[in-house]
């Protein structure tokens, strides 16, 4: 199938190369030559806009950083709408607000094309394995017409509902994560300072009611589980920043339908100020140091 | 074994008709004259004092709503230590805070008495199927001495460590349980009000990083889980003020050691929110009900 | 003077006659046609475009009801900066982001003209009345040459340092704010639980140190001060909508310079809660009514 | 009159001096030796237990550092109520729970004496200058015959209403206060981060809606008022730990009537955070450290 791919970042980079393994024609687009080079070796050519990345093209993927991006690189007067054939397909992998998935999907059927939300899970190395979780907003039929390209990236390719309920569902699992992260690590804290042993407190956690994914399998106590990214410094997971902009679109989304979303914008504040003393970059669940006292990290 | 019981409320009653089938030797004291009955009726006898429950017996259980009644029935005229033999041991069952559980340790071993906080989870159903899960604060010898008696009223025996950490753990875990549950109930209403079904955001939540038992258990939508107290109008689970209690004694105790617990004075807050419009009575993943707004939980 | 006026809303509509009143030359632009007339019977001249009511203007003053519109009335192809002759001064009295004043101002200076940010306080009435305060980002020598025409609609116009720190004096008040409405409002149904009279407890507040605007001059508290909008079922003040808006300015602020924000985001979703169930018209004080326990506010 | 003083601490020991040289006669009690003797140096007799302060007492004042040093002071073996006259009354100045204030007054009158709870504020320097102010809890008979001794030691006497209604009070003003400064400490410290200046925005908040004692007279902001405990290295003012237990009243008030406190739990786990850091004994304005990047205050 001809496809043009869009942001070869951290992200967009391996999922072109498992569509290229997968025997897809890639025309590529990105405003770095270092990732663009690495395509062509690989394979694929490389086009000079997104407009051009459109032309000929069944299915345009796109994965971007963020809205604005996204916004630009569909509509501008060089972008994917103003080159596409009539009845190809957008699928855009970013993660991005509802209401600009909204407003692109009404760009595109406008011109007599589809878009369709689709962000994901898994980090990088979900993206290198071809193991990612793709979240779909699309109604049935389209899912069902793009369901397996994205099988080439993915393990586990779920339909979530109309167009942008993919976002939806990223967006408030990626709240209830930012939240149980908090919660977990101020509990582990409070555990510590009252004299239980941190593993031991982990282990039963992790079978009881307070069990979750932060606790059981990316506890942010060191030591806890080895696996975790709390067991090597907290590098080499998902970033501090990272959690924040997810936080950011779904408190934003709150906004827009005026929903309280009190513990998510309390949680929020505490990536903030983690970030403002310069931990944006290291895993998100180093947010345990705020509630850890020097005394005892020291110890 | 002979053994005094003190305390035949909703949880202490089962557990002490099993501890009659698993044929030890009961002699009961409670306030309340027909649970007195119930016991005496299956096989116990009835002491008029927590001293003269304790009298002869080689272990007391106490099962009390709270730590002022600990420390009444233990240390009290008529109380337990004034009545118990040397060597016995006193196994609280109660939920009580860590700095009361290591004066009433220091109370006992002044006697020549040992005590042991053993706090339970499960909930009244655990406590008349034997199921309840024993989180224990003793030295390991002492562990090993009383853990047959606890199987006979529990499936699952952990020991935290050294005395006082079996509250430790119950509180930190039920800390994040309280935290969880807002937040997966903020996260579920946001989803509603972005327009994803429910019931598919709680099956993608629970197979993702935001995965809890509050999100693939106890989800608190109406719907999303057939055996969740949310899908039978919040009743017979986990009472809103039950969860005050618990959430109490985690902040007091963030507070005795100057630990913050930012998410979790907050969630305490929205509980008390709660219960002060008549909800403290239903289970508390009724809290989902300050965060749907009133137009859509009408529909 | 010669002024084109853009914006002429509840605000800006009354700042433009003012200016009419001190003998100025309006010529006006808004997409409505009802606010048009108004001011052209009251002697201005009316233009059909943002660029239109630039044309030969020394002044342009611009009053809108969020950055987009700012942006586009300024840069559009139809806009302000179009139209403008060089060496003129736009004053944009809106309330916005810091980030688009700067952005403003640099669009402005690029094309040989001049932005000021001097967004206001004191309401609908201040704005009828001429005594409205000014909070003016402008180098010195710029501010005093803006000041006189300021003065023709407001009694107060200060200085708040250069350009974008009006708009920053004005988010940290209202956030500020924001925060002491919803702590007296805390306080106070506190008080009224605990059995003190809310008018003794009003006057108490208010001569010691938790004295604040929101305590003495517009206390939450029905009752407490007679010309309190509590005092007349929380109409006619400052809609909580527009509270939202100015703590939504604050808390992006703040997450744009990784400035934890806890309080004011937890503000945030206070009033959210508030808009969601139908009081996003009534006064901001009606936060209040979170707190007081619907028994109490019945009785 | 004749005087029975109880609790000689910083701010016990400045008050009865001031009652000593308006002429009564004290008899007074405290475990340290050192406060009796100076107390004994000015010339009041010394007591060997607050039943022997009591005796010959027409008037008991207790000024003690929380509720259970009331409780042992008054109803223990040695107590108060033991020694004193029919008809003599006690006042408390202590700040603690209005549920033991109601306790202690029940007790008084079950022996015909009378309790009045009023706390104070003003700190050591009003307590020795005598101008505190007291917050009284009495009918007003009761008021109307103790006001002229309080006026001995302050110089604004109160009634707050009922018995208790003196501590509700001071715990809601408090409550304001708590979170007002954490608040204005916020907003200054984005102020900052967003480049205003600190003195210039502190005087736009002082005379705009965002007016309160913690931005005007106790601005935490170094060097914005230049006699606030923040110009002189967060010294000699209100102490975070004073401020905790004084939210921690709050919030447990909050709590026993089921009130939501949503600003002020969360301000107290603010304060948390600084005490665990070793900020106990400063100033509690020291909590914009919590806001201010350390880059920005390093520098």
């Amino acid at each position: 199938m001809k496809i043009g791919f869009i942001g070869l970042g951290n992200m967009g980079a391996p999922m072109a190369l498992n569509l290229l393994k997968a025997g897809h024609a890639l025309r590529v687009f990105d405003l770095d030559a270092a990732a663009l080079r690495t395509l062509a070796d690989a394979g694929a050519s490389v086009a000079d806009s997104p407009k051009d990345a459109a032309n000929d093209a069944e299915r345009v993927i796109t994965m971007l950083p963020a809205a604005a991006h996204v916004r630009r690189v569909l509509t501008g007067g060089d972008g994917v709408l103003a080159g596409l054939a009539p009845g190809a397909i957008v699928i855009d992998c970013s993660t991005i607000d509802p209401a600009t998935v909204k407003a692109m999907a009404e760009a595109a059927e406008a011109r007599g094309n589809r878009f369709v939300d689709a962000p994901v899970s898994g980090g990088t190395g979900g993206a290198a394995a071809g193991t990612l979780t793709f979240m779909v907003g699309a109604a049935q039929p389209l899912f069902d017409t793009i369901e397996p390209l994205l099988r080439a990236m993915g393990s586990n390719v779920v339909r979530c509902g109309e167009v942008s309920t993919g976002q939806v569902a990223k967006i408030c699992n990626n709240l209830i994560l930012g939240i149980t992260m908090a919660g977990v690590s101020e509990a582990m804290a409070l555990g510590e300072a009252l004299g239980i042993d941190p593993k031991v407190l982990g282990g039963i956690v992790s079978h009881s009611t307070g069990r979750c994914w932060s606790a059981d399998t990316y506890n942010p106590f060191p030591g806890v589980i080895e696996t975790a990214p709390a067991s090597r410094g907290y590098t080499g997971g998902f970033g501090t920043d990272l959690m924040l902009k997810d936080l950011g679109l779904a408190t934003d989304a709150a906004r827009s339908v005026r929903q309280p979303a009190y513990l998510g914008a309390l949680a929020q504040q505490l990536y903030q100020a983690l970030s403002a003393n310069g931990g944006g970059g290291l895993d998100f669940s180093s947010v345990i140091g705020l509630y850890r006292a020097k005394s005892r990290t020291a110890g």
